[in-house]
């Protein structure tokens, strides 16, 4: 197989216009936008121009089919609302720049796929849960975005494309090329990185109602402030945690929405995510029972308390076979190198229900990622797609 | 003169069909809403049925201006984004049928108001601040409400009316009538309130900048979350207030904005509004200074801080004159009744700067405002027209 690195860049370049934030190389392309949707019409093609037989399943995840049995190699082509160029991209296009070269020489039949919603618009890896069927299409349908939108009603818009049901076991295995989107590859001037295992996460909607009332007549001790409610309940959960968790475990409330959300009204209720990750299953657990006790704790303080449905992706190991052979294509180029886990969540945790993955990073300048300055320098990109191609023909 | 308790009730009733909210009595009529000027425009048809001289001002502050000198009575029409249907709107109305009684009557003369923006979508009693010149017009132009639109931009609907200057020396008073939108009176079971003083309000908008990062693969110890930072702030200023307020302080965190505002990214600004509340002087500035000191010290965490613009109102004592004539006709009613300081702002704050003013209050049920389930019993509501067309014709 010939890598052909420009054809790769161009592509990978072509892609970030769909959704072009007009912020450095960001983009804007949530699961389902318009420019998500036109990006994937587009990629659909390439893939027919690479020989690849098009696929769409119900929930929108795009394939592009090698004769059985072959490798798939993919990612996501979704982005956050204020995304980088490369998170979910890189590994669509360096799966694309892979199935070009291997139809070149003949062979080996490789796959490539772009899943939906990566990025948990309506939950978490949402299109490869539903595919690898850690959840159902139904169970899907009843997501709502943070503005209340239903994945039901978002999904409508793949319908005029030709959906179908495809067999994962028509495949030998995943593999998965990814930025870092941390800072330890950076940091340590390293530029592969061969994951070991995928943290797991675990993202909860939590809702206090109190009282609305008037901000100026209102005494202090008789207010049932739905916001203070919320950050007693950080505050207490923060040091709750202080004994069980590892530097490894990470927690955030990245959204708040205060109803009604102006500023001479005592809020009424506070709605807002809880998002936790570790490695260990049990510790993820622990952690539950105590976000769960601590805001039934505040909510007796006189509050209502409103847990919306867990969703839930538990730890991964990489496939000792697919890592094994990551392994020996960085070794063979001398660059310097680690195995590493993934403390992002990615695909390849759904995928593993059903069929062996592995990962391969490449670094993220200074370790910012899901924020338009996300970036990587070209020769790392390249770098990783030349070992992903090595990889593949290893395991041909 | 002879005060109409059903024709006061019916247009008070009428009032609220402007923006109605569906939920109960409940209305959203926020400042140069289209609702709003709709329910302007209905007023200004019923001033001028009322024998009165209809004038607006370039804020669009609505006045019925009866011959010179006259007693001012009114409040205002706009609401909060969700409003009760009594707050402003009873004084108005009560103002409204006391200048038809006085017509009827053949006097005494009685003009009527209903100031702009007194919920403070831009500011703090906007209209009414610009029209006392505790605000120049060209600073109240460049305020914007949470969502960035410009105070300019919005009262531009105004333009097609015809727009004059009100002289403010026209005026012997102000009156306003108004529920409590407290607890007070209604726990009490008292059925009229008599405003000793207003007390003084701060409110300052205050931004945390971060680094918005990935929630999986940052380190707890490397994050800038904004949103932690604005939560610690919370907590350390609580802490500090404990020595210097006194019950009746209040502080409100009502409006809150993360950027991006999702759950798998950590928060990279954090926007929020402060507002503070109380009847003495120093003690409004010595909470500035903790609020600004404290905002500061958990920049130094590692956040840029920024400050917008203070919108300050001092606290105003009520004039002895026109406070013991509403003391007169309250005694005369044989209600039970009570002299109080209002935990609220209101435009009779502003007005104090240019002519005497007093203010009346009914009781709130259950003290609930600024939302929709507001209400006041109608018993009471006709009582304190009573009192205040009593105190109108002492006053003559």
């Amino acid at each position: 197989m010939h890598i052909n690195p420009d054809r790769f860049l161009t592509s990978l370049h072509r892609l970030r216009q769909f959704g072009a934030s007009g912020h450095g190389k960001g983009v804007v392309r949530p699961a389902y936008s318009d420019a998500d949707m036109a990006a994937r019409d587009w990629l659909a093609g390439e893939m027919r121009d690479a020989g690849l037989d098009v696929q769409w399943d119900a929930m929108g995840n795009l394939f592009g089919l090698a004769p059985e049995p072959s490798l798939l190699i993919g990612s996501h082509t979704d982005s956050q609302p204020e995304g980088g160029w490369l998170d979910g991209a890189l590994g669509v296009m360096a799966g694309l720049e892979i199935a070009r070269a291997a139809r070149d020489a003949g062979g080996p039949p490789v796959s490539v796929v772009s899943f939906q919603d990566e990025e948990g618009r309506f939950g978490v890896t949402t299109g490869s849960a539903v595919w690898s069927g850690a959840l159902s299409l139904e169970a899907a349908d009843a997501l709502t975005d943070t503005a209340g939108v239903s994945l039901a009603s978002a999904r409508a818009c793949v319908a005029p494309r030709e959906v179908s049901s495809i067999d994962p076991r028509g495949f030998k295995g995943f593999l998965e090329m990814h930025i870092e989107q941390g800072p330890v590859l950076d940091d340590a001037r390293e530029r592969l990185g061969i994951v070991t295992d995928i943290v797991g996460i675990r993202d909860l909607r939590i809702t206090f109602d109190g009282q609305q009332n008037h901000a100026g007549t209102t005494p202090m001790a008789l207010r049932r402030d739905a916001a203070q409610a919320m950050m007693q309940f950080n505050a207490l959960l923060c040091e709750r945690f202080r004994n069980v968790v590892t530097p490894q475990s990470v927690w955030t409330m990245g959204h708040i929405a205060l109803h009604p959300n102006t500023p001479s009204i005592i809020p009424g209720r506070a709605t807002f995510s809880m998002q936790w990750r570790d490695g260990n299953l049990d510790r993820l657990e622990h952690m539950e029972r105590i976000i769960r006790d601590t805001a039934r704790e505040i909510g007796e303080g006189g509050f209502d308390v409103t847990f919306g449905p867990l969703l839930a992706l538990d730890p991964v190991v990489m496939d000792a076979g697919l890592r094994g052979a990551l392994e020996a294509a960085a070794r063979e180029t001398g660059a310097a190198w680690r195995a590493m886990p993934s403390g992002a969540l990615h695909d390849a945790t759904n995928v593993s229900r059903v069929m062996p993955v592995a990962m391969l990073f490449v670094p993220s300048i200074g370790g910012i990622s899901h924020a338009f300055e996300e970036d990587t320098r070209e020769d790392d990109l390249v770098l990783g797609l030349r070992v992903l191609g090595d990889a593949v023909a290893r395991l041909a």
